[in-house]
């Protein structure tokens, strides 16, 4: 077997074999498959597609490439969930808390952000001492002892992954639905739990501009899952404007404690209470999501989910008189409001932009070797379908930058205002299961 | 400028500009853009295509990513002809010294073979003595002075090519016309002609499988010719079965004399005496092709054609006794005939198959370290619309390998038989200027 053979196969329209695929992801792990051979493969994979039998053998040939979480010891049914990436997106640290208050297991191995604002370890580690390198052994008591962990990868999990997705970052080969679906679900699948729930969003600020691409890539993903034994199901959601207020690590920490205390933005809770009720249906908790919402919006009102919240930082060795006091955290040097200079209904919110005028200010990498300020970021003051005054205020900016003049004008051309009212949706659009 | 965001461009159905073009044939040389990039966006360049002025800058930029021959130095109109290719194509051998006979000047850069047969450079060296290694000087010197030469690349011309193109040999990315046409135009446009002549093949032993194919590259690649003020031209020629009768370096060397003799196969002759006709009306030795064709068989009659050719094998150091006497040329170990087991007439005799076996009996590389048996290869008894009987021999195979039963039988298939007579076709079956 030759891989130019198999990049010609490719190329010319045709479907992959099994062995082809895994002779093609053993190659590209063990060095044997070049570099150049792998790029020339994506694109064709980009331009031609992949049918499911071979999205599937690749997601499994990828998930087996490394080690794979062994979670057979956590008593229960292992719930996770995963977006595929958002400006303003705290869902895990509310979700998480919620989902373990209600009794379902959340074995979570989380990852670190590139672009706009951290990932989700890099929100946690804005909290003093809290520590996302726990061993397999502590990840997997933390979780029998109290319900929750989240981390960063414990063992090699999919090198195939690592390497491929290094390669399509630089070579035009990152908007492959394939190729999308394969990454996200192999690292799922690699990290152990019994169910999946994808949270796969549209938009300005997501991968898939528009809902159709979402839910092309969404129901690859769920067939992939259920074709694989996994039970795997997705929301489509809209990420079109920031979800929440508040853009960058520390700011979204705060955010999502409140939302804990009950007092969480709308579009953030309703995503959380969606996700959620799907997830304690997935762990066998509830049986109808109704049932699943009442039970979650218990968890906030009792402050069980806060408590749970408060366990897992404490558990991974964060100060939790921060998320007592969250005035504690420190803030930047300068803290800037920025005013409307227009009146009108504000009809959309560039998400892509205030999430790069986010990595700008610090809050984000612009490369993986940067490091981020935990207390900067913007935190919105309106939200898509408000009205605005002129000389009303927008958003308020944090950052230790200086000059930057030119990022306020970047994040005002991100609020578009119009006359006419406008009608707001729903942040989940549809439930893929 | 950052070449992922080139690819992104290319890739999704943009023209680059010149500025982008000429950034990445210059980061293809000096290293700076890595070759998984380069082979990606040959692949998106394989789907997507280039327009014209792409192509144009392509090829400009890549002429000039070495050094460019000057050939002022010579008197005259330089001609220059180059083939895309094809099995038993001794056209160079016969061609050049026929229109150098007829007053044009030959100064000719040629390559090694890869795959079935040697090249024109390997064929040359089976005359003993005979050096295809000049300084600059010695080849204008000897074109000036007896008006062919036929040489390796003296300096370092298109390094961009000879980079890209072991990129795509191994990336499934050859078969494009803008990198076929900038690759053939970029090498002949450095090595300095004042003309080109392109004889594009088509069919089972050419690089196009089908004729608009190969008129679709014919045409872009005189366009190139002409939108860089260079006279070019082109041939499209027929590659289904082997071109004249012997596949094989020595045995086609032999076959060249033969028809510079006035003993050339129907087809041979026919697409040296179209290819030296438009050659001479380049040169501007003649006005019309009748004329120019009036000229090269008078050049074949009178000899003058056969004694150009031995006073370059003098010239570059041959022995000419062999060219002389024939017979001197030393024989393989294996002369072996191959009868028919069908009777009819021959309606195709695959040249792809007919090259591959030549290789493997020893007449070509599989890689470019593999030394070539300049002895072996085949020669043809019948061609196509032949009439064959059972028992009659089909051809002779030459080779100092043992165990060639399997290639016997490899050779016998590539002979298709029928029942019905078949019109034959010329080989030129077009003429693009």
């Amino acid at each position: 077997m030759r891989i130019v053979d198999i990049i010609i196969k490719k190329r010319d329209g045709h479907s992959l074999t099994d062995e082809e695929i895994r002779f093609f992801i053993n190659g590209l792990v063990n060095g044997e498959i070049s570099d150049y051979q792998a790029s020339a493969l994506a694109m064709a994979i980009y331009f031609v597609g992949m049918d499911k039998r071979e999205i599937a053998t690749l997601t499994n040939a990828m998930e087996h490439s490394g080690e794979v979480m062994d979670l057979s010891s956590i008593k229960g049914i292992k719930v996770d969930k995963h977006s595929t990436g958002g400006v303003g997106d705290k869902t895990s640290l509310v979700l998480g808390p919620m989902v373990a208050a209600c009794g379902a297991k959340v074995a979570k191995m989380s990852g670190r952000g590139l672009g706009h604002t951290g990932g989700t370890l890099d929100k946690l580690e804005s909290i003093p001492g809290l520590s996302i390198n726990l061993t397999d052994r502590e990840f997997l008591e933390q979780v029998n002892d109290i319900g929750i962990a989240i981390v960063g990868q414990t063992g090699e999990l999919v090198p195939a992954d690592k390497k491929l997705y290094a390669l399509r970052d630089v070579t035009g080969t990152v908007e492959s639905v394939p190729l999308i679906a394969s990454s996200v679900m192999s690292k799922k699948l690699a990290s152990g739990s019994d169910t999946i729930l994808l949270d796969v969003t549209f938009g300005e600020g997501a991968f898939m501009k528009n809902i159709d691409k979402a839910r092309e890539l969404a129901k690859v993903m769920v067939e992939i899952g259920k074709s694989l034994h996994r039970n795997t199901k997705a929301v489509l959601s809209d990420m079109n404007e920031p979800l929440g207020f508040a853009v960058g690590n520390a700011l979204e920490v705060k955010e999502a404690v409140n939302a804990l205390k009950g007092n969480g933005p709308k579009d953030l809770m309703e995503l959380c209470y969606t996700c959620g009720a799907i997830m304690l249906e997935q762990a066998e908790i509830v049986k109808t999501k109704e049932e699943g919402i009442k039970l979650l919006e218990e968890a906030i009102k009792s402050g069980r989910a806060f408590d749970k919240f408060v366990e897992m930082v404490k558990a991974q060795g964060g100060d939790a008189s921060y998320i007592y006091d969250l005035d504690k955290f420190p803030l930047p040097k300068h803290i800037v409001d920025i005013y409307s200079t227009k009146e009108g209904y504000i009809y959309s919110i560039n998400a892509l932009e205030i999430g790069e005028s986010s990595m700008k200010l610090g809050a984000g990498r612009a490369t993986m070797s940067d490091v981020i300020d935990m207390s900067s970021g913007i935190v919105l003051n309106k939200k898509v379908g408000d009205f605005v005054k002129i000389n009303e205020k927008l958003c308020t900016i944090y950052t230790n930058k200086e000059n930057f003049d030119e990022i306020i004008e970047e994040i005002k051309d991100a609020f578009k205002v119009g006359k006419d009212k406008i009608k707001t949706h729903p942040v989940v659009w549809e439930i893929i299961e």
